[in-house]
């Protein structure tokens, strides 16, 4: 794909700095960027390269414009976003399965909308119905009376369990499991375990996406549910009677325990965890490895396993560094009154 | 389904305080239940709903019955497990697939038993057995010479790899993998690694449950064990030559690693791990994240990286949050001490 | 198989100590090995063993040979090693598919060559190529415009998504994926965010093993690497565009964050982590559990989240199951101080 600067500045509706001519025939990281790359600057962290960098156009924000003037800008108040916008639209040429593959097995009671794709061996059971235009990789499975929303992806080994539902715009990437049992076992010992049957489901909104291996298993009684808009990582694990709120995000190899309650704008950093039972308010934020073994208040950040809030950890941690120097004290504090007891003594 | 509570309580032999012709209809959690759904107490957190509720009869232990006077009740000794009964009895509607579907592929010399199911795209390769009753869902795999028994239910792309075993009503939910090669490298620098064969196998007895995406490796040289009972969550790892007692629990995202002997009704928490080569005693606890480095007695309750006895391992997080109020003491100390030590010099 | 110690002895070109002529059936550990079995020693925690294995002969290293005296022994400088050698040799059964199974799906633009195999309902995408003598089980998936070398092993429900490549000798375990999309959303509240598009791929160098259910994701811009004989563990998390150099281990359950770069031989111990955007050096290594939030220099070991030198950690946590003490010997100074204060203004 071939364009210009000044497409691309009209196609964003934000400001153009410099030559509106500038040929563009791909985007790249500023350190790989050539002079028909665009580029961008979204992470302060990057900002000296970009003195260096070829890119023959930057999307900037407004405070990083001075910096890299005498270059080729486009000024965005939301530059990661709107190099996202680009990126979709100029130069993402993913072909993604079309029409419906001879091979994949279509139960007779299914409903396929006439627009969607399926791919080779794929499965949709008895019930199940597939929304216009969604599409369908090889071995992806929709199970007894689940419900695919339109426009939705579904890549290889991606599962919708039994009677389990997909909004609009749902994106589940490879091997992401939707609707498993849920972990209920009532223990009856000496025999072992009696298994709770799990005839819940899971209800995943408008516009989520669940990616690799990720897991949302299905309620124990009702439903488990992940809000519009909410993003899972790979190997997420969501347990039965979750109930997400929208727009939350949930970093790699996190893990919500059962029934517990997360709300809007969350952020589950990689590897963290909360436990089951529990409330998460707004704009939390739970930082990489953290262990919420209590609710978190809205907006507040916490840390550490078990999780407290941040500043907190982080003064503990630093007082167990000057350990050491507190020892010495009481050290140099039992000399001295010592000597003082001696002199008194004597 | 549509029953009434003195059915019930007759097929529980449990003790029906109420109206015995109370109409049910449905299971339901106490919040969402209504005048035709049974709904249960097991965990005392939710008591404070009993009163509310507009469950027409509950399921609850002895010690509250008194609590929820009034309501028509069944009282048993193990309300949770019962409740498992109910639902397993009356409610759980899944349908699982039956008899073999036409795109199944089965090796001439693999055994599958009359009575057992293959849904679409299954593979089951040579000399494999898939025993009586057992079902098998889309995209499931059993490998070479590998053995399924009785009443087992195998979910889609679960597999189970060449040679490995596994009992009777075992149940493998999506994406489980048993019998992937153990993570076993002998370093032979400076060229690189040479692969230990993973010549042994992965046996898994009786009324195992292993759910989604979890792994358990094959042996390097004999087997991998998952004893009779034990319940495996979601991302579980256990790697090569474990041996894993009876009815031992694992939730979501645990490890285990390699070689280490884990005993009877073992509970390892979320995100937790032992190290390789170690002896987890009976009914041991390793709370979430925690991470055993060493042996950990029977009945011992573990927590924090590395592991410590739970009782240790809060108080010394108590003392760091108290830290600060010690630093405190020490500096009046230090300036009550200068005062006496001028005092005493003048 | 059955073989003699001499000939072990001669293929390995190691020295051979004791019965020439001793038949070899089989290899075991120690512990359940029979006269006609080799086993070998290279943990030294099983070094008491030794006497009462019941062996035919062993494989032991310069040092341990003393130890096993009377023993039938091959004495080799990297037993561990050879160990490996011997039972890909000799006693490495498994046989793999051969041949092309008639149920598998070949695009008509892919190339696969003549002497690869390919498993029941294989999926090969338009544009994709299979090197000579590669195996891809059931269910594998090669996604479009994706190459796998030559001698590469794919494993069921593994997956090679659009463009990615595999070198020569790669072996990908059960329920891998390579080439899922990266996690990169573009905040625009309050409507939600912005899918970044991830239009870079993924290339795995030589004589790489990634294992069952692990993910790499494709690059946002240009490629995610892991270099030529990095091994990864089941579960193991690799974000976009992660570089990874040669020889690296990362064992189960470890999650490495976007763009950080992992130079060679390097360590990451179970369930540990490593934030973005960051350097870790040649042979560090990285504890169970601990998370890097900032760059690790080469040779480094660091423990703990946030994590910091292991020496200074283990001396942290040391101190802090000493806190009590420190307490005691503060009160004690209080109450000494007190007296001496009451006797001087006495």
């Amino acid at each position: 794909m071939k364009t210009t600067l000044g497409e691309i500045a009209a196609f964003l509706g934000a400001r153009l700095q410099g030559d509106a001519e500038c040929v563009i025939e791909g985007v790249a990281e500023l350190k790989s960027a050539t002079p028909s790359s665009l580029s961008f600057l979204a992470n302060p962290k990057y900002a000296p390269l970009l003195a260096s960098s070829q890119a023959g156009a930057l999307l900037v924000g407004e405070k990083d414009a001075a910096k890299a003037a005498g270059k080729n800008l486009i000024v965005s108040p939301n530059p990661y976003r709107d190099f996202a916008r680009v990126v979709a639209q100029y130069f993402d040429k993913r072909e993604h399965p079309q029409g419906l593959h001879p091979t994949a097995s279509v139960h007779p009671t299914a409903k396929v909308a006439p627009s969607a794709s399926l791919g080779a061996f794929c499965v949709v059971e008895a019930g199940a119905s597939v929304g216009e235009r969604s599409v369908l990789y090889a071995f992806s499975y929709a199970g007894p009376n689940s419900k695919i929303g339109a426009d939705c992806l579904i890549y290889p080994y991606a599962s919708l369990m039994e009677n389990c539902l997909l909004g609009d715009r749902v994106i589940l990437q490879p091997g992401a499991v939707i609707g498993a049992d849920g972990f209920g076992f009532a223990p009856d010992p000496p025999q072992g375990y009696v298994k709770i049957p799990q005839i819940g489901n899971v209800v995943v909104e408008d516009d989520v996406e669940i990616q690799a291996n990720a897991c949302v298993d299905r309620g124990a009684l009702g439903s488990t549910v992940v809000g519009k808009g909410s993003k899972l990582d790979n190997f997420v694990h969501i347990a039965h009677n979750v109930k997400i709120g929208r727009h939350s995000v949930f970093a790699a190899q996190a893990g919500i325990s059962g029934s517990t309650v997360v709300g809007n704008w969350v952020t589950f950093a990689g590897q963290s965890a909360a436990g089951g039972h529990l409330n998460i308010g707004d704009q939390a934020i739970i930082t990489g490895q953290a262990g919420a073994g209590k609710d978190v208040p809205a907006k507040a950040m916490v840390s550490g396993s078990p999780a407290q809030p941040t500043l907190e950890h982080h003064r503990g941690l630093a007082e167990l560094n000057k350990l050491p120097e507190l020892k010495r004290r009481v050290k140099e504090l039992e000399r001295r009154l010592a000597e003082l007891e001696n002199k008194g003594g004597a």
